[in-house]
């Protein structure tokens, strides 16, 4: 069946007013008679009345679409941010419009302006260091908040993790196992998440009096594969990986060189997928529970618009999750 | 630095003409002399004019928007197509809309219409069976193209892949090796590709003399799971998987129960992930190319827009990837 969509004024016709009526009913507006307004927005119901998005959008400069920006959808850390977005955007009343800007610079800056150009109400963004100066520019005229990163020296609001706790744990863990050499995969210390990692390993390995071995790598697949390659040489009997995409990376490596994972030696990954746990040793995992920042990120955010002030960032802190990865004795 | 958005009016005024003269030179109407309207065109480059989406829109019904729709972002099959879907967008210069539905009917209803009111160009969904009515009356007012599934009985084009050739490949390749007991977990018959790829089994299987064992599960981890568990009690020497999610549930399951794959048990998956090589054996894959289907939907898509005509849907041949696991001779 076809059929036009319902406009204001098939409205006014079926209910005998006029436009500006429907109008001011559908808003709700108490100028109209209270019976009138329920006629009114009963029979919008009843001929499916759709209200045209961008017109509203343009009325009230708002669009009720929240713009995201991560890095990678093939990351299955931020396809997890996302969809935990999405779908608290969804239960909130808004759209998102999800755009990925890779890691680099130029397309973070596209991927933004894309969104500003279709004057989303607010975005939700995985920084890059390098597009810092157009991010302030940006938090200017629009509320961002971001998330999973924040940039040294940005007043601008971040939803991020403490690594802290889950790093100190998985370290006693080892320690308590009677691992005294440590290997860490480190990502990149242009980002906010790799220097604190790195430091966090440091500190409480310090503390516990363990060796460390550390391979500055990347937030790659091949660099925990190749990283994990290198630290074997010097023989630590665990190591930690610094992020999803390393721990992958160096499972693949061990499983390559015959390094039995939970026998000959203790593997501890970041972030809680199913893929950790599809493993002959499940893998002990460092999580930072990226579902509950994504949500905590969108609903700060909504906060924002109706409080008319920035948005607030959040810390969420991680936890250990032990399992058959690290369970033996060196 | 604080700079407020370039308008119209201080194009006009940095080039001593009238707005409507901006406007339409700006759209490159010949109207305007071919001087001026460089002249023009150069100054709002310079001046980083930046065109407001939403009232482009409303004045020539386009957004530059494409609407998508997959049941889950978390499945990194949805995710990749997802992902290829926005790149190949972005390359042509529209935005996506990303929404999820999962695979429940009301959700795709809510996602669909939630796309429609803000008046995307056309839509891109994974289809559900039992929102078949709303997606056809969908498909009269707006592009709609459908990808991975196509619906029974409807007009409404598809990119869908074939999974033939790489389900005749993958027994063909069990069966040289010496395995004539398969099992297969096969998706929901409710969908196109859990139909399909069930009949191409059961045709190449009994082609080659195959005794066959078939497990009715559906697409999630648990399925694959369970369901392998169930076959393996009936001894078969090789599992094909009809999905990704249910190759990662019956790698969990040969783990679990101590059943060595390439060893004691060939295994097969579904779409090539990177998850299915970080395996200590190395999944065999029947592939879909969800990047190229991706891409292929988009670009079909866009097409249908310059030639005013409905979407072309495409059938993109699946191919067998042979790996470790099912490297031995039972």
């Amino acid at each position: 069946m076809v059929t036009a969509p319902t406009t204001l004024r098939d409205i006014a016709r079926a209910c005998n007013v006029s436009v500006s009526t429907v109008s001011r009913a559908l808003a709700d507006n108490p100028a109209i008679a209270k019976k009138t307004r329920q006629l009114i927005q009963e029979t919008a119901k009843e001929l499916n009345y759709r209200p045209n998005a961008q017109a509203r959008a343009l009325k009230s400069s708002r669009t009720d679409a929240i713009g995201v920006v991560v890095p990678s959808l093939v990351n299955p850390f931020f396809a997890a941010m996302a969809a935990a977005i999405e779908d608290e955007a969804n239960q909130a009343g808004y759209a998102t419009i999800i755009t990925s800007s890779g890691e680099s610079s130029p397309k973070i800056t596209e991927a933004i302006e894309a969104l500003r150009a279709r004057q989303v109400d607010g975005i939700i963004a995985v920084p890059h260091i390098e597009a810092a100066e157009m991010l302030e520019d940006v938090a200017l005229s629009i509320p961002l908040l971001f998330i999973d990163r924040h940039l040294e020296g940005s007043n601008i609001p971040a939803v991020i993790s403490d690594a802290a706790p889950g790093i100190k744990a998985a370290l006693e863990a080892l320690n308590s196992r009677g691992h005294h050499k440590v290997g860490y995969l480190a990502g990149p210390q242009t980002t906010s998440t790799g220097r604190d990692r790195l430091q966090d390993f440091r500190r409480y390995a310090e503390e516990l009096g363990m060796d460390q071995i550390v391979h500055h790598g990347g937030y790659l697949h091949e660099e925990g594969f190749r990283g994990t390659q290198k630290l074997l040489e010097q023989q630590p009997t665990a190591i930690i990986a610094g992020d999803s995409m390393m721990t992958f990376g160096a499972l693949e490596a061990c499983y390559r060189e015959n390094v039995d994972i939970g026998k000959q030696l203790a593997l501890i990954g970041f972030d809680d997928f199913v893929f950790m746990r599809i493993q002959p040793a499940p893998v002990a995992i460092i999580d930072q529970s990226v579902e509950h920042m994504g949500r905590t990120a969108l609903r700060n955010l909504v906060q924002s618009f109706s409080a008319k002030s920035p948005p607030e960032g959040a810390v969420v802190k991680t936890r250990f999750i032990p399992r058959e990865s690290i369970e033996f004795t060196p």
